[in-house]
């Protein structure tokens, strides 16, 4: 924030108390925290239940209601490939979670080894992962999980700073995988640049046998401009290098149906699958093949999916311009966020050391914001800058309420802050 | 068989191979070998899709459309618990697949540990675990992937040998749990006794804090008679010996609804779900809820469970009565068989040393059979005798037809083998 006398600032934190006071005396019970869809957008999927009428049957003969048939049903391996850009021969159309996926392939290579033993991860004296941060917290947890050590990266505005990935993936046999959300990146927005897929394309010519990058693509269709930005096809440029063995694509319909009860889907090199599907014929008989048929039979081709994905977007569009409308207007002088025109977040930075006391301040007057830190690694955003708003699931006007109490959260603490530097000096 | 002379068995092989030949010569095309529902069967549940009617919400208000809780809802985790015989509170209703939870449930045990990592199964020299054999193959493949080493005990009609396993147990503190398929035991249709059930429950005080009972209550509700056995209640027996920790149960709807896109269920004590929960927590936001629900108002009381497993019995006996016919008049002198009373399997040992040749020939004139082996761990049968019989999928005619074709290899394979024997003494 510009200049300001000690006069001014402890008058300007009077004025913002005032007005926090008077939020909190509302008893407000917001929350912005999850990315999670709105009964609205739900709304979209309803007749889902119900959409076979009693058809069972694929269109190659295939009875989805029995057992068998671990890829998933053709059909949706085709709206899966669709979403993903990649061949629908390589797509592995699975049950209603992307992330248990992620954790299989992990699981995979972790314990198991991809190309034989020799290669699992608990070999390594420190597996470690890279992670473009701000991230995604369920990403983490995973790593967490397995022992994996996480080593962070930048965002940048065109994806992760792949210089540093690179010298990183260079300097130390134990790096083993790369965390990526390329498009709408979780939380700060970024499409991934087609110089940065290209880079990403060719980790696998530099990296071990080992290294696998995690590319979840999970908002490849949320776009909120008519105009998206289009993501380049990293299925093409490692096809282009010989490094289809070094991705894992995932995708899922968990932001386009319903939040619990979609498809998810994995991509891979015909060695990668065919490696992943001994693993998952031992944990699974078959994925739930009929609600992969209802996905189907509801997304006949790309342009079913595209024309239900912008009522998605009408429904969305206005909460993000709420969100960005209170940021340009209010918080120009402190703080920086990023202008996401699609997935399910806006990122915002506060001036150091502050994300941790607006959390605070904001969940004291009724808005529940995710915790700060939760955007990183073991959960600690080393300047306590990162929040991550997240305004798809209320009705717009909790939205604009919830940042009307996160603008004055905001001010308040950068004003109290500067404050008691200011008087702790004199 | 009885006793027959040289010239007998000579010309009694000579009119099995000309049956024999005559029915290859039907070119036959007929596959008994795995426990799928029949269409028939599936279509008793085609209401299934379409059954919410627009209504997604569970009775306590939840969305059943988006993310969250974990444990599944109230709903049909009452139907778990009426299968089961536990409390719904003591139930995590999941996916499609009871035995990915399984899975789960034995990596927790494996590598994270239940109660702490000093108990995890990998820091056994070598974690073993009991299986009574016959048993099922799915089980055993869990085992082999996890690196766990499977002992035998021998199935008895009252269920596993329990000196066996308890002496194991005593004798070796590598031995980290057994399996049991309680009702009607695949493949030996066995339903366990209550000393059996006590003793299992008993198992508890004398195994080590890791040991864990798997209890895969698959069939609980396939009753084929009007007047089924009753299993005995293993939570109960458990409680009075304060052994709820070394019990996890498992069921499914996958042979009462849809085989491929049913519910699953674990139950545990509080202690163990509260651990699975955890690692469940990292792996998924949550199951699939909307099928739950869906699964729920089918089935709003166990009446109406029962009254839908009637109507599947009514579909399957006749082609189990198909089976025991053919093998009661015909091949009493030629091996021995379980007279399962309900359940997926019927389980007939040959004299040893031929399952292995009945297989074949059966299947060089068109009826498929499991693997002889399929029911041992390592696809090992050491005395060549076990053959499962699985008639559920194919129409009644059908398995008539394949019992034919069974029948008539099984005699020529033992004609054939005595009279090899006789030849070569001569």
């Amino acid at each position: 924030m510009s200049y300001q006398t000690r006069d001014q600032l402890i008058s300007l934190e009077t004025e913002l108390n005032v007005q926090y006071q008077a939020l909190k005396a509302q008893n407000l019970k917001l929350d912005i925290t999850r990315g999670k869809p709105s009964a609205d957008q739900l709304s979209l999927s309803d007749h889902l239940d119900g959409f076979l009428e009693g058809n069972y049957l694929t269109a190659d003969g295939e009875d989805t209601r029995n057992y068998g048939n671990l890829r998933g049903v053709t059909e949706v391996r085709k709206l899966g490939a669709d979403m993903l850009n990649v061949p629908a021969d390589n797509v592995i159309a699975a049950g209603n979670a992307s992330l248990t996926l992620m954790y299989i392939c992990m699981l995979h290579s972790f314990y198991y080894g991809a190309r034989g033993s020799e290669n699992a991860w608990s070999n390594a004296c420190k597996a470690k992962m890279i992670c473009p941060v701000p991230g995604y917290d369920r990403h983490f947890s995973l790593c967490e999980n397995l022992g994996v050590e996480m080593v962070t990266v930048p965002m940048r505005e065109a994806g992760p700073d792949m210089d540093a990935v690179e010298a990183l993936i260079e300097d130390d046999d134990n790096i083993v995988g790369l965390w990526c959300v390329p498009k709408y990146s979780n939380p700060t927005g970024v499409v991934y640049s087609d110089e940065t897929v290209e880079r990403i394309a060719q980790l696998g010519k530099i990296a071990k046998p080992w290294f696998r990058v995690f590319y979840d693509n999970a908002y490849a269709v949320h776009d909120l401009s008519d105009t998206p930005v289009q993501l380049a096809s990293l299925w093409d440029r490692c096809e282009a290098h010989g490094t289809q063995d070094s991705v894992w694509q995932f995708g899922s319909t968990s932001k386009i149906t319903f939040a619990g009860a979609g498809v998810s889907f994995v991509a891979g090199s015909n060695d990668n699958l065919a490696e992943l599907q001994k693993l998952l014929g031992v944990i699974i008989i078959g994925f739930d093949k009929v609600n992969q048929l209802r996905h189907a039979k509801m997304f006949p081709d790309k342009q079913a999916l595209l024309t239900h994905m912008s009522m998605h977007a009408e429904l969305i569009r206005p909460k993000f311009a709420a969100v960005l409308q209170a940021l340009n207007s209010e918080l120009a002088e402190y703080g920086s966020w990023t202008q996401a025109d699609g997935g399910y977040f806006i990122s915002f930075d506060t001036e150091p050391g502050l994300a941790s006391e607006v959390v605070r301040l904001a969940n004291e007057a009724g808005v529940k914001l995710t915790p700060a830190g939760a955007t990183f690694p073991y959960g600690k955003d080393p300047e306590d800058r990162n929040i991550r708003i997240a305004p798809t699931l209320p009705p717009l006007p909790e939205v604009v309420k919830a940042m009307e109490v996160f603008v004055n959260c905001v001010k308040l603490a950068t004003v109290q802050k500067k404050l008691s530097k200011l008087l702790s000096q004199n």
